[in-house]
């Protein structure tokens, strides 16, 4: 990881942990986030792979530190002294980082990813780790969606629409995971292995002489996998072309692959192309449709009794456009002054209690009925182990579930231990299949579009009596002020 | 550049442009967008910058090449040639670029970055193009729209909730062309020079004893630049707090910079505690206000007579929350056969005339006023230079302004010619001043947050006809489909 990609307070605290002796202090901190994105039931953990592959590359070079030098507090007053610059150019990390599975299904208030070490290195290796988990979590779960309710094949192509080349790329890798079948982004295809798809845009077609020409052209270069873009000119003139070229290819043995429908009212578009083709004897040449396409003009479309076999799917996707961050946050939830002492767990109040963090060295485990449905997660302290199996809402503790005599399993798994990697990352088609296995144990109504069923996420009973302990003492201590109130 | 990052059907038309021996035919495309982003007035050209370096350093590597040829069209059928894989190989780009400078205020229709040169080269540069583009555009447009309506400096501090590392990264350059003051990112401070900030965090109290304890300590590490986040337990005891160091401080001769409120209601919040601050005769220290802000809030505090001296914006700013993908297009607009031949204008027709493309080698000047405001922009064809100032709106023809009398300067600059870079990129800070003058010489009713009036941007008459003439004639030819209608 480029040491420096981090915010400057990140920083500044180390400097003042570096200076009050606190830097080796040990922390826990967690990543978890307060509502599912798109209004939807779920989101799909992602990003732990090149989450692994930052952390072990994680240095401050040389450069790094001269750049710091630079860095002043006021005129003629360095931010950062020698001393601390020194030590960072000798660190390396010793964290240890606990996660979800890439492609696991996950939920608000639970932990995502868990960082025990150095209160200093987990400061340190904040911004990157949430920018990472945030952005890819983000993609992965709106690609779920659209692919869930796809009933073919989805190729994502935003690149050109994605946050930045890089962001491209790795919006393309979380979409895999997330369920499309491919990309067009090639350096993606390189880079993750995953398949990679496309064929011709309007340009090649007003390159040509005249329509018909440009499709004959782009056919004998790619007699097998031709998907002709049929709406540069007139859509369904388009469509007569494309037949007559398919024609022509049937003479040759040839079979013509689809067409794309890019722009107009893909629903009447799409019947009448179908139809067209049909009468042909052309059925085996499938329709791609694209253009500003989302889970939602999806799901509509096929209402309306679209005939379309597989989906190009881009701005929408790799932007998450109805919703473009996750707001997963990273929480100090315990720190451990003396080493080998008992951890003390800390929360951060708020002025919600649904905003309020969760204090303890959290963790989580999922329950599974006889069917193999999850049915709810219980969030504890692994300091406190679970008496029972039953589980509190964390906002309204009227909500109760008891989950006795359903099997579980932990969620949170070693990824890093003392700074290394001690999990071979999944790739993207790896995680792919784990999302699609959390997806199929999900109950459907945990699925919906819109207003899903919310999926329980509680907290064991210790844990909850530990959190209202410290909400309360939090807003009695002198030093936070009260004296003055 | 890496060239792979880019979408495979590039690669396939490329393939295609070879075969048929096309692949040096020349062509013209331009980038234009349709819609300013955040139903705003106008846009903030960005990116160039790392356009022109993307485009020096363009080239497919072996490694490229052999990737490539592991692609497949069917089972056992290579999906690209071994000659045209060996062109790639030997590929230097020799494109001419143009593009308006950055920090430039554009509108939709003109062209903002023009591409001339062999049609398989225009093609291959197009995705990283228009993907660089859109998203620093985008993010130096909200960027201006926040500073606009700011009276203090902006920091930025979205790195947590960017697109990716690397989005975040030309997030935080593209948030200083519009006009931040500073961003968090420490790497975007250390490769783009321009100015870091940041403080403490929530973690930083936690992790000590109490609030007063964390606060001393902060101030005796930095107490030259100290904003003290005074909102993780209580906020108005965090104040009390923070009035207890800062006049310690005093007693030291020092003084504390600032406090900073993230959460609650700012408005009240700041004016209680501009209110203690000024109490204890502490009106030198400046508060600061973050979480979830953009322009509409940042507007919203001041009408209700918010305290609030400087700003922290994230999210909102980084990922252009209300907005997330500026929808520019990368479209041909001229071709020539024949090297010094006539370039004969291209145009793609829609089912709407405002989604037609216009045809021709296209160019665009603006017209400012005796006060230096400017007036309107001319859309024009190179090869038939402007026989006087009238423009005509491209979708209403009804719509015509006559800017004869006034001062016009041309919108286009050279960036690369035959491949190679000839202008000197702009730093982050020269174009952020770009900005400044941009936005200064725009009409107040044009950057109205809601509602703005219209920028003219119109059509030189000559072209208007030849985008008619051509609109007419596409859908009459027969290759493109009439003899089967």
């Amino acid at each position: 990881m480029q040491a420096l990609l981090t915010d400057l307070y990140q920083l500044t605290m180390a400097q003042g942990y570096w200076r009050g002796g606190l830097a080796d202090a040990q922390a826990c901190f967690y990543v978890h986030f307060r509502e599912n994105p798109f209004k939807g039931g779920y989101a799909i953990a992602c990003g732990l792979a090149q989450l692994a592959e930052q952390l072990e590359g994680f240095r401050f070079s040389s450069d790094d530190c001269a750049y710091l030098a630079t860095l002043k507090a006021a005129e003629g007053v360095p931010l950062f002294s020698p001393g601390f610059i020194d030590s960072l150019a000798g660190l390396a990390l010793t964290v240890d980082v606990d996660a979800v599975r890439e492609g696991t299904a996950v939920f608000p208030y639970e932990p995502v990813v868990r960082v025990m070490g150095p209160i200093l290195q987990c400061q340190l290796v904040e911004t990157a780790l949430i920018n990472i988990v945030n952005y890819q979590t983000l993609i992965a779960t709106k690609a779920a969606r659209i692919c869930e309710v796809a009933h073919g094949p989805v190729a994502e192509f935003g690149l050109r629409r994605a946050q930045g080349p890089a962001g491209g790329l790795f919006a393309s890798r979380a979409a895999i995971v997330g369920g499309c079948a491919s990309t067009s982004n090639v350096e993606a295809g390189r880079m993750f292995g995953v398949p990679v798809s496309g064929t011709h845009a309007h340009s090649w077609v007003m390159a040509h002489d005249d329509e018909l020409a440009a499709f004959r052209a782009f056919v004998d270069t790619f007699p097998h996998t031709s998907v002709l873009l049929v709406d540069t000119y007139d859509t369904l003139k388009g469509v007569r072309n494309a037949i007559t070229v398919a024609k022509e290819m049937e003479q040759r043995g040839q079979r013509l692959a689809g067409i794309r429908i890019d722009s107009g009212d893909l629903a009447w578009l799409s019947v009448q192309a179908r139809g067209l083709l049909d009468d042909e004897g052309l059925g085996y040449v499938r329709i791609v449709a694209s253009n500003d396409l989302d889970e939602h003009t999806i799901q509509s479309l096929y209402e309306q009794g679209a005939r379309i076999d597989s989906w190009g799917v881009g701005t929408r996707l790799v932007t998450a456009w109805d919703h473009p961050a996750l707001t997963g946050v990273y929480k100090l939830c315990a720190i451990r002054k003396v080493p080998e002492g008992r951890w003390e767990p800390q929360l951060k109040v708020s002025e919600m209690r649904s905003k309020s963090t969760l204090p303890g060295l959290l963790a989580a485990r999922r329950y599974l009925d006889a069917g193999g449905t999850f049915v709810g997660d219980m969030v504890y302290d692994e300091q406190m182990p679970p008496a029972d199996d039953l589980i509190i809402d964390p906002v309204d503790e009227l909500r109760r579930k008891d989950l006795a005599g359903c099997e579980s399993m932990g969620l949170l798994e070693p990824l890093v231990r003392n700074g290394r990697t001690v999990a071979e990352p999944a790739s993207a088609l790896e995680a792919q299949k784990v999302t699609r296995e959390s997806l199929g144990r999900l109950h459907p109504t945990n699925k919906r579009l819109l207003n899903p069923h919310s999926y329980p996420v509680g907290l064991e009973r210790a844990l909850l009596a530990q959190r209202d302990r410290l909400l309360k003492d939090s807003l009695m201590l002198p030093g936070n002020g009260s004296q003055g109130a």
